[in-house]
This record gives structure tokens, C-alpha cells and sequence, in this order.
């Protein structure tokens, strides 16, 4: 005896969002169904909607249905000659939240691996050179994860401002090494910004 | 800076999951929104569709989107005389996968719980009474968790079927105390089915 059609359609679709396996997509279908149809129908709009309307900023790459995201869209942002270059949108927001950053940002969406096919033209690095050949930037501060994998695209990035008159420094690491820059609390991510180091 | 409009909305409706929080909500959306829009996007409307089309098998409750659920309709389960009553659709799951009860179930979707308003009424048990009353049943075997509750539960049900030609058992307590039916393995709820006990 299995269960419903349609049950059973909710449940394997569950299973689609990170970490949620065959027993707790089981938990949290019944539970919506139970208790909370209203919240889940707002979550199916809403979902739909953004998977089809979402996109990224045409200038830094982080998401948005706008064709630029507001902090590119920003007058003060556009006068600071600052260009931060980050792995996901995650870390803006983690960033954004030290109050210690007032620039622009590019979003990687990943980093270098060769492996997974992920190479410069992935990451979005002809767009970036654009930014860094229009003159409207300083420095570079490259901020991404303080990983292999980040450390890595970081000197690949490096390598890359050689051709461009901006200076070029990375976070320090008073970033917590091996560790998600999202998951890095403001004061440690407030001490890295300030010790920063020129590459 | 804030995020944009529809993924903040994206990442407040992720949180009418249950145990999913803001940190966890905003890594979902980020990771569908990079990763798996297909799959969001079908998830998104398969639970759009089991809001609105599943509700409740009209003779034991549990969830389906047909009038009738495949256990009550089916002709084998109708000639077994056997009446199981369980708290959630998902101890159904957990009792079919044992493959030793071949009868049929009423699911009470949930317990009496006077302090959240939960009384006979909410858990169906007028609809149980017709049921029993319609002798179409020899046994009715009492599968409530073994929680406080749930035992509480299973001796209101059995003084309530006191009135009808039907023996009431209450499954063996090879289940541990104090646990959820659903999470319990196989082997010891065959143990728990076949030590069940005349109340
Ligand atoms: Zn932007
Ligand atoms: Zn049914």
C-alpha cells in the first residue's frame, strides 16, 4: 500500500531542498498538510515566482528580478571606488551587516574547480575585467571564502588586476581558516576588513 | 542594503517549513536559486496542487486526494475485520512496511490534548463510532504512540467502544516509551503487533 499520488509527488519534490532527505521531506509534508496549508500555498507562489523572475544584476551578478541591484544602483555606493569581490550573495548580506563596507561588489557564484568545470568564464572574470577597465575603481578587496578553493580564485583574480591600474588586497585572516564566510560572525568579518594586506 | 523584494519574500515563505529557520531559509534560497531552479520549481507546484487537492480519506482520515484512500477501497482489507487507529497518516507507513497487518486504519491526526483545544470532536471519533457501529469489525487494535498522550488517547477510545460488539487491544509495548510510531523500526513493531493485549 503506498500513499497518494499526489502525496507522494509532494514528498519526492521535498526532497529537492538542501539537506532534506526521504524521512524528514515524509515530516514535513504531513506537517504542511496538517497545519500550515496557508503558509505553504504562500511558499509555492512565492517560489514559483521567484525561480521564474529572479536574475542577477547586470553590473555584480547577485541576484535580483531588477536589472541592477540597489547597491549598484546607489549613488554613494557608485562614488566609493571600492569593488569587493565575493563567492555567493550570502556574504554581502554577512558583509553588508558589519556596517564597515560602504564600495560595490562582484559575486563570483562559486569559485575556481577545474573538476566540477567550474573555470574563469563560470565566475563571470570577462564581466569583471569590464568593471576594472572602466576606471570607476580603486582597489580590489578580494573576499572570498578563506579556503583552498578560495585562496586559490583569489590568486587567480590577482593575477588577472596585474593589467589594470587598481591595487589589488585580500581580507585578512581573521577569518577562521576552512570555515563559509556567511557563517563568519561581523566582528571577526570587521577585523579582517580593517587588517586587510596588499597583494 | 537589503536583499531584493521577491528574494526576501522567497526566503521569509522558506521559514513556514518546519525547522527551518532564517540561516537555513536563506541558504535554501540561495542554493535553489544557483542550483536546482528546475527542482524548485516543480516542488513549487506540486505543493500548490497538494494544497489545494488533498484532503481526507472520508472513511479513516488520512491524506488523499480521492474520496476514498487505496487501504479503505480495497476488497482484502474490507473482508479483514481488523481496525487499527493510529495518530498520523506517517504510522501508517511504518505499519504497512512491517507487511503483518492487513487490515484497515482510522487516523486520528493527533491526540487529546484539552490545552491546544484538542477534544473527541477534532480527532474524529464521532466518525469512529460509526464505524464501529456498521459491524464491519471483530477487533479494533489501539496503535497510538506510547507517549502520555497517547496512551491517554487509547483508554478514552477503548471505554468509548465499550458500547459496541468489538474487542479492544492496545499494541505491545515492545515500542519504546516515550517515542514517536513513526521513527520505530520494522522488526520491533512486528514484536509490538503480535503481543498486543486485550484491554
Ligand atoms: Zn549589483
Ligand atoms: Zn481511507
Amino acid at each position: 500500500m503506498k500513499l497518494s499520488p499526489l502525496v507522494q509527488e509532494l514528498i519526492d519534490n521535498l526532497k529537492h531542498l538542501p539537506g532534506v532527505g526521504p524521512k524528514s521531506a515524509q515530516r514535513m509534508a504531513f506537517h504542511l498538510l496538517e497545519r500550515n496549508r496557508i503558509g505553504a500555498t504562500k511558499l509555492a507562489n512565492s517560489m514559483a515566482k521567484a525561480m521564474e523572475h529572479i536574475g542577477h544584476c547586470r553590473t555584480c551578478r547577485t541576484f535580483t528580478e531588477l536589472e541592477q541591484c540597489d547597491i549598484c544602483a546607489s549613488p554613494k555606493r557608485q562614488a566609493s571606488r571600492l569593488l569587493c569581490i565575493v563567492e555567493s550573495p550570502s556574504d554581502i548580506l554577512a558583509i553588508e551587516q558589519t556596517g564597515e563596507f560602504i564600495g560595490r561588489y562582484f559575486v563570483l557564484m562559486g569559485h575556481l574547480s577545474p573538476i566540477d568545470g567550474i573555470g574563469p568564464e563560470e565566475l563571470g572574470l570577462d564581466q569583471l575585467q569590464n568593471l576594472l577597465s572602466s576606471d570607476e575603481f580603486d582597489e580590489m578587496i578580494l573576499a572570498t571564502n578563506p579556503t583552498v578553493e578560495g585562496e586559490a580564485t583569489a590568486h587567480f583574480i590577482a593575477d588577472l588586476a596585474g593589467s589594470y591600474d587598481v591595487s589589488v588586497t585580500r581580507i585578512a585572516h581573521g577569518v577562521p581558516v576552512g570555515g563559509e564566510l556567511g557563517y563568519v560572525d561581523g566582528n571577526t568579518l570587521s577585523h579582517a576588513f580593517s587588517g586587510r594586506k596588499k597583494l
